[in-house]
């Protein structure tokens, strides 16, 4: 069955790999983003927002919420790699559905295709409100598996 | 003409109110991007890379590089429409073309297609490099107007 | 509840309308495809693969899956809205998984966000294979509401 | 200099070759699709409108559109490729800008980054209308290389 095949690991280690990948972003630091679960195939990082992230209507910046999504996207697709892998974003779309404001911000990605190369996700973001869980934006990606050791600066987008 | 017209902003007063609404973007400040030119239908944005920006090989986090591109496309936007008007990003799409490493990051869009209620448009990014102005992400995005007096929270991406 | 909200059709005729705008469709009398099925916010359009449709490899043309899961979004979209609105799609975006073979083509497309003007789907085409049923595209799309009564050829995209 | 690197085909019969590969999709004789011109980088394909290709307000469909600039944009990178090269579309994004209405439509593509194993190209598509030229839509668009030896129906996508 693909979808059983698709969410086994192929390094055990996965987790680790991912949540060490994850601290070196500094960016992530800066905007006070965390990584919630790191499963199989599927990762979820949150961000508490705050007014230093905003855009002019005191929403939390679509760029934030991008970064946020493409993150989740990217590391859902290297928990499936073996070891040695990096990735890379070939390519993302975002449709934003409803204004980022709440107490919390939730991306969730998954793996829909892992190829050996190319790997396609989905993503979504939800914001906790008073009146519950809102549907705040999605994004279908693309992410390219590059060798670490091989990682070449001007490799990107290869 | 139609391209002749789309040049030809409703508003002469276009600049000043880019201007206005680009400093009441907080994480704007927290990138540290400032507005370089606007003219009608054409907004550029840079941003000097610094080490809180990057991702976990140095480059400036692709969610960086899309906060520029984003807001270039929102303004040109803008520029274009009457005044009373407010803008957001309905969808936005980026291809990633190579790292965005260098002295400065500069982010140039145009409107395609200037309608009543929705604009195209297209962005680009370029990193300025020891070998010259390298192209790091092309955009393609929707926005939305919406009128000042009316624009409430619930309408975003609508 | 919003998830419950967005499945209420507002015209409970929703099923005929969309089926009459369907049949109005040229080109998918061209393809040869078909709507398999008209749920509110849900549709499904099929199409069993021949040779005219087919590109250099013998896979049906990824223009053809695009169409038909781009119609499968604007009918969704379509299926929720007030008797009397007309549909177009603003813009779409398509990753191609695997190649379109089999013996049946099958787009599925919902309603993630259903706006007074913008409506936002999410679709994907799968094909029965010998090895069962293929995941062969995703699509994120954006479709704009007219009023029938008023929809000019100039609006397109608007 | 880049650009012009980008532009010196690495098989001096790319042409050919070009035209070779389209002559094998029988979906563009089913539009009636022709290649108007192949240049290093540089496609245009056009089609003249009829009422086959029209959904349900008597424009082209969509797809129609989107399959002539897709295919624009994969014959666009497969001229700078080695001999022995196959191209399959990874994704890409349209964004529909005004009916497609009119005597002609054409579909211009040109490579944007070409890489050793994606490229991205970007896309046009006009229509021939009383008024003069309109603008269409627009694609942003990742191709993939293959090696036409080893190109298996599992790849694609990859």
């Amino acid at each position: 069955v693909p979808d059983a095949d698709r969410f086994t690991p192929r390094d055990p280690d996965f987790e680790r790999r991912v949540r060490e990948n994850f601290a070196r972003q500094s960016f992530m630091h800066t905007l006070g983003a965390t990584l919630r679960s790191v499963a199989p195939g599927e990762v979820a990082i949150e961000l508490v927002p705050r007014a230093e992230l905003t855009q002019q209507h005191g929403y939390v910046h679509a760029g934030v919420v991008t970064s946020i999504v493409d993150n989740a996207c990217g590391y859902a697709a290297l928990s499936l790699m073996p070891a040695g892998s990096e990735v890379l974003a070939v390519e993302f779309k975002v449709n934003l559905l409803a204004p980022a404001v709440g107490s919390l911000l939730v991306a969730r990605a998954r793996v829909v295709r892992s190829g050996r190369t190319l790997t396609v996700c989905q993503g979504d973001v939800f914001a906790h409100t008073a009146d519950g869980e809102r549907h705040v934006a999605m994004m279908q990606a693309t992410i390219i598996r590059m060798d670490a050791a091989s990682a070449r600066p001007e490799a990107a987008g290869e």
